[in-house]
């Protein structure tokens, strides 16, 4: 039986993927206490195929890199559910960091990455408020157009 | 009546801006146990302008940064504040995130930076000592020169 | 006498150097309860000399990144072995940030950053295993190739 947040999802219309694990030393997620430090997840859809590649500014437009940013953190909550196997166990989404692969004159870094913030909102409610820092990078790997990591807290 | 720290601040003649509310599902901080995120704050003054425009190498100087660092770390204060209610519940500044709108070319990241190091610990004294990590990034939001988020630790 | 994880470093011939302290009001590492945060260091060798200068994907090679991304990890366990003696104390390796001075049209950021991923494993075997967040950024203190920071849990 599906928890009250993976409802929320289901009604959004959104299927947590399968999700990546990486090919490397590192892993998609660290618990430590209460809090649950999530890998930086970049903007692949549930087939493994980018949502958006390239430079918001340069290609890449606001209203697609807010879909990227989406699909980022609908990649972060598949991590949380491998990693704590019901999504109601989250007591808040504590802080997202959002990468925004730039052009050098591209301002509206905020404005894409509401898109992440959005779902989280969307999906726990009041608990889904969180912290954010949100900075325009040269580059993301794979030239995705958006990465996003989380930290969580956990009953 | 102000506390010890506030007394400080008064001294440098720092006063805290009314704290920006993101008009967006995040927030400006959040707190688990003794750890208080604190979201990332750009260099606007307490009129709400930014105090600096622009990249660092490419038409804001290296002091300009400095001024603009010191009024982000204003920013986190006001933020700080606004989530504890009294600066001297602060028991150490844990970590400060320095994101600064560079020219590939701009090497002085660390130099900006001290600007909010700098006030930290004219403030908190020895609870100021923080740890640091400086990039210089693509852009940042509104052409902020400099963006600056942190972590407390709360009694 | 030498814990395990440092017979393990001196097995694979890396002897941390002196850690650098920073010349300004930030220190390399706060503890808060638990939690041990590093300050982001750079690809300095064991002199004090950058391993490597410049951008990924303008002068500096993949393979180049990787041995600058160890250098990296190599000064942030020395920080770690300063601030708690003894490495044998550490319990997890939480979370790397890993920062990439990259052309904006490096997409190999990840291999760079196995460098530090890798030599974490190498040293602390399955208590190696961290999250990660790998970007690429528009130029890094002092043209340092690659800057990492880290989160590590102490006993």
């Amino acid at each position: 039986m599906a928890g009250t947040v993976e409802r929320k999802l289901s009604e959004l219309g959104v299927s947590l993927p399968t999700p990546a694990t990486p090919v490397a030393n590192y892993i998609p997620f660290v618990r430590v206490g209460a809090l649950l430090f999530v890998s930086g997840q970049i903007c692949l859809d549930a087939s493994g195929k980018p949502v958006a590649k390239g430079k918001l500014g340069a290609g890449v437009s606001p209203d697609e890199g807010q879909k990227a940013a989406r699909a980022c953190a609908i990649n972060v909550l598949a991590q949380v559910k491998a990693a704590v196997g019901d999504l109601d166990r989250v007591t808040r989404v504590v802080r997202l960091g959002g990468f925004i692969n730039s052009d050098p004159a591209f301002l509206e870094g905020p404005k894409v990455m509401n898109g992440a913030s959005d779902l989280m909102v969307a999906v726990f409610g009041d608990k889904g408020r969180h912290a954010r820092t949100t900075v325009g990078v040269a580059v993301l790997p794979g030239d995705a157009a958006v990465e996003v990591d989380g930290i969580f807290e956990i009953a």
